[in-house]
């Protein structure tokens, strides 16, 4: 298959059923987060999934190669990341799982037309609107920062999106958790199970998983800590069965 | 000092600067959470308290053990629990330090008269209102269960009372964390630093502390976990810091 690279661009392997994504050096590159979000979602086989600020569709490729689904759809504001996303698609011969739509989250309701999903996933912007700017590159900074959407659009249009007793499927920064919270329920989407990231034992948490189920009663379960590290450094066991090293000879 | 005993009811040394505390073999006990709350609690010299639901007083006692302030008020519904309260006061000889009122905590605004507060802390009852109660003594049962009072009653009574910038403090189980979180915003207490008590290292939390600040700023500080076992059973050295233990001979 031919794919065309733009400055900047490399194909990364994910070491994951051969999986590719292409990625821009100057650009937003994904991390652990992306792959604690993928492995921490739960689906169906008959599931419709919908991830919210795809940026370079690391999300639906991840999940592409860890669970079950019908279909995901990747929303995304920025042109070239959404161009990037769909080359990065193609490139994995994915085009019948994964479509990539170009468009706002705010505008949810006009883009999807009333179709609901089963699963919402979404690494939202974590830098709150009112955090200074100053220096970064534009582009990253969308990314990162919540220029053209806050965490309660995001939510909001989970919400709009999602079917009754639909799951949303949510990484962030834990300073958040407050405002994630206070939204998911605000927009009737109950927070469910909720799972620290640890760097190490012992540790602040410094990136936080959260399921909700909209229109779920009340009752979260807090799961169990998740730790990157060990103390000598080295992964986890767990992270090595996610990032499924090991699994390969 | 001569202080009464009534049916059941026994004198517990609190091994915390010969502080005791009466309490009674068929009602509610102070358990670990009450020490844990104690302990995270802040305080000034200055600082005017306010515990809601105080029950036989075991909050306004070890805070007298541990910290600074100007007084304490604990407000307790049950009048058994109050006049026990009471007698562990006076047992302390604490009369000068700490106040007990019987009242109920949705009256707060008539029974303080427009008083304010620097801290509020609160060890509610833990267990919904909607949650079975069959077979529990009725006594225990106002203490455990949102009988008289629901975690929202609690939230909204330490808004009323706190100053602009007063501090709340709250011990409470995890599966409450939503409601906690979305009731403190919206009364204005914005949750600024989350502690989570976990039994061992590596197992899910059995219990959550939680400050709050009226009128603060979004941010919240997730800290270190806090683990009561180490793995061979015996006490964590932060746990027996908290109790301690080791700075007696």
């Amino acid at each position: 298959m031919q794919i065309n690279l733009k400055t900047g661009e490399k194909i990364d392997d994910l070491q994951l059923k051969a999986l590719k994504i292409i990625q821009n050096e100057n650009d937003f590159k994904f991390g652990i987060d992306a792959v604690l979000l993928s492995h921490f979602t739960k689906t169906k086989r008959s599931d419709e999934i919908v991830d919210l600020g795809t940026g370079t569709g690391i999300i639906p490729i991840l999940i592409s190669g860890k669970k079950r689904f019908y279909r995901i759809t990747g929303l995304e504001l920025q042109e070239h990341m959404a161009d990037m996303a769909m080359r990065s698609v193609k490139l994995n011969g994915l085009e019948h799982k994964i479509e990539i739509i170009k468009g706002n989250i705010k505008s949810c309701e006009e883009i999807f037309k009333g179709k609901k999903f089963d699963v919402a996933v979404t690494n939202p912007p974590y830098i709150s609107k009112s955090s200074g700017l100053t220096g970064i590159v534009k582009n990253k900074a969308i990314s990162r920062h919540e220029i053209e959407c806050t965490l309660e659009d995001v939510v909001k249009a989970a919400s709009t999106l999602l079917k009754d007793f639909g799951s949303i499927y949510m990484v962030h920064r834990p300073d958040r958790l407050v405002d994630i919270i206070y939204y998911m329920r605000e927009y009737g989407l109950e927070p469910k199970i909720i799972r620290y990231v640890h760097p190490r034992e012992g540790k602040a948490p410094n990136l936080v998983l959260i399921k909700g189920i909209k229109g779920a009663n009340a009752g979260l379960i807090t799961e169990e800590p998740l730790c990157v590290y060990k103390e000598d450094g080295s992964y986890t066991d767990e992270i090595l069965v996610i990032y499924n090293i090991g699994n390969r000879g």
